[in-house]
């Protein structure tokens, strides 16, 4: 844990940056050792994802397909109470990402001239989901649902199977109520490999989005350009901006939530009150010790925790921003007007009841947000990630007629003739 | 020249992807030194710049900055009549962008429960535009306009400086017009580092858009994740659907202006009639002779020009939708009911007036647009790029108390005790 003691004069961008540095978890050999996945299933389909499965998830399989018959048995094994709560949650991630859905437009700009944009959703995307230990349900909801409602007809699952070739029954039943047209048993690598490139049995995908280890992030990385991707994901983080008026048992729970994530999770506590920090590193360190993920919370609060002590409420705000937190919980009192002049962070808890957890599972807005500063240029994954735009424009002749003679001009400018001669000739004829 | 006869089964993506695919220029050499050049510009800020610059475009500056005077000089060059005309095709595409202006919400889902979203213009924003033969005043417009239209307070141009110290004044002029903020005469991999991690007398940016040569294209790649990118563009394309209702020596001027981009262009003639695309070739074969930048043009054509048989206008959609071009133009009558068949292009021009460079210049609608079928997952550069949306959640007491056990659920069954704890702690109060 660090404290940091703000100057009157603030921080700049590149302070922030050096304080809140953690390390990246790619390396050459990652890099090396994936590349020759991807080559190799590039080359040779089915055939090699059926041995890097044997090889990496320890099963050999006929058939990478999930079949309707274990989709049925995981809601059994699910049970009807949790089904409940799926789907509770998966209506609200619902009614949230319908609000982002836009409309095809066309207008006349001017007499002759009509420009618009076509939203289409992608044709097919892959969702990738970690398998082993850490299978979060609530995951496959918020990547799965804003392709649903975004209107995408093909939404494949990528998923590593266990030893016994069977999938974890939450991934599966999030996945159906989620909306997936189909579930692989590929993981990895190979997962990724095979949604790029296709296979004989997997038809490529345009799009693929999720979280990974440092192999499936480094995989993404470089089919990047062949299909698109999300984002790589850094280490989960959150700020909570905080003084006196909020409860420090409360705030301190908060950290934890966040720093039980990951080793390399980071949680920020930017507060004018060097009193109130201190009640809430006493919280931390007294409910750590009941925590059955200690390991894990103690090293992410001793590396990566940073309380920032400033003068006022307003600096608070300024070093907030340039921190550009994933989560942010603003504890101050009149939360919503602080809110108005955050510019920098994925989300943003109001009040002192919206603890981050309820987004991670329930109210509705994405969980999947930019880590490690990149809330300062990126958005929550949304629908938006699985629609794009094509523009579109339309001249009558008397219109193009109208302009030619600027867009010859502008093109002779640019030394770029045979631009202007696709307009003379139109005008020759 | 290759023309492809389409099975009538037609063809699978993976086809196409072997069909349509280019060499990218990227090199492992280009990666070492851009990595060595970035490494050296964090650490020595201002005094490497100055190096680099004095190395790669022969001029030892004091100041990168350019002055009001020289913004003055370069417009009094240009000259009234090309301002004029800027200043008009700045107009329309502004028009068109503020389309895309999204407004922030936030609405009572249920009762205590407040969701929404923030829309935030990124920051301070950095547009890259290339240097000597290839100055295109049209992409300064189009990088940086729709920034403008986004509300970012602080947008920097970075462009090399020739060996006198200038800026070609057509960039300048467009720049004013378009208003960027600030303008740097720093190129290269070199403006790309200045620009990600700042130095004493140029602030970070938060994004970087905007085209550049291979050194410029790598370095943003290596910069991606501390700041954001738009794009790594690859050579420009069009797509053209058209059959015995065309003109073809209108469809061969339109396939020419593309071809003489580069030599690495594409162009894709897609039409039910092979009669039609002889007249085509033969057309582009003739005109070719008259172009100044023939030898370009040749080799893009040579190389990477694609004819298409389909049997049915319907195939021929589908064959284009594989191909997902950057530039589409339905040459076919009824352009506009043959548009809403096609869900992967980056631009679509309709009808027979609608010739490609009215958009590169002055219909409105962007023209850095998705290339090398990247266009069936993202979307033109727009004002979109430019702003990030932060997620806005409030539950209220009594709207907590009601989903707190839910919530507790979600997180035990996926291991995370800390997060159920953070309810709790709110819950036992």
């Amino acid at each position: 844990m660090e404290w940091i003691d703000v100057p009157s004069e603030g921080l700049t961008l590149r302070d922030i940056r050096r304080i809140t540095k953690r390390d990246q978890a790619e390396s050459e050999d990652i890099r090396k050792a994936v590349e020759a996945i991807l080559a190799d299933i590039e080359q040779r389909g089915d055939a090699a994802v059926r041995e890097y499965t044997k090889r990496f998830d320890g099963v050999d399989l006929d058939s990478f397909l999930v079949s309707p018959e274990e989709i049925d048995d995981a809601v059994d094994i699910v049970g009807p109470d949790f089904m409940a709560i799926l789907e509770e949650a998966a209506a609200n991630i619902r009614a949230y990402h319908e609000r982002q859905v836009e409309q095809t437009w066309i207008d006349t700009f001017r007499p002759g001239v009509r420009l618009g944009a076509k939203f289409t959703p992608i044709q097919r995307v892959g969702v990738y989901v970690p398998g082993g230990t850490a299978a979060y349900p609530s995951t496959v909801l918020m990547d799965t649902i804003p392709a649903h409602v975004a209107g995408v007809p093909s939404i494949a699952v990528f998923t590593p199977p266990a030893k016994d070739g069977s999938v974890n029954p939450y991934i599966l039943a999030a996945a159906h109520v989620a909306g997936a047209t189909e579930i692989y048993k590929v993981g990895g690598a190979q997962g990724i490999a095979a949604a790029a490139y296709g296979t004989e049995s997997i038809p490529p995908v345009f799009k693929i989005v999720g979280p990974g280890n440092a192999y499936v992030a480094m995989a993404k990385r470089l089919v990047f350009g062949t299909v698109g991707i999300d984002m790589i994901a850094g280490p989960s983080e959150v700020g909570v901006l905080a003084d006196h008026d909020a409860n420090p048992v409360w705030v301190a729970a908060d950290l934890l939530a966040q720093a039980e994530h990951d080793r390399r999770a980071a949680v920020f506590l930017v507060t004018p009150s060097a009193a109130f920090a201190g009640e809430v590193e006493a919280e931390v360190r007294r409910q750590l010790e009941e925590l059955p993920r200690k390991d894990i919370a103690a090293e992410s609060i001793e590396k990566h925790a940073k309380f920032f002590i400033v003068k006022d409420k307003d600096q608070a705000v300024d070093i907030m921003n340039l921190i550009a937190p994933e989560h942010l919980e603003i504890a101050f009192s009149d939360a919503e007007t602080w809110a108005k002049k955050i510019v920098n962070a994925g989300a943003i808890f109001m009040g002192p009841y919206t603890t981050e957890p309820l987004g991670d599972y329930f109210a509705g807005p994405n969980h999947t947000l930019p880590t490690m500063g990149t809330a300062a240029f990126s958005s929550p994954l949304g629908v938006y990630d699985f629609v794009k735009r094509s523009s579109l424009l339309e001249y009558d002749k008397d219109a193009f007629t109208a302009v030619a003679d600027k867009v010859m001009r502008f093109a002779n400018v640019e030394g770029l003739q045979a631009h202007g001669l696709a307009v003379r000739r139109r005008i020759d004829e």
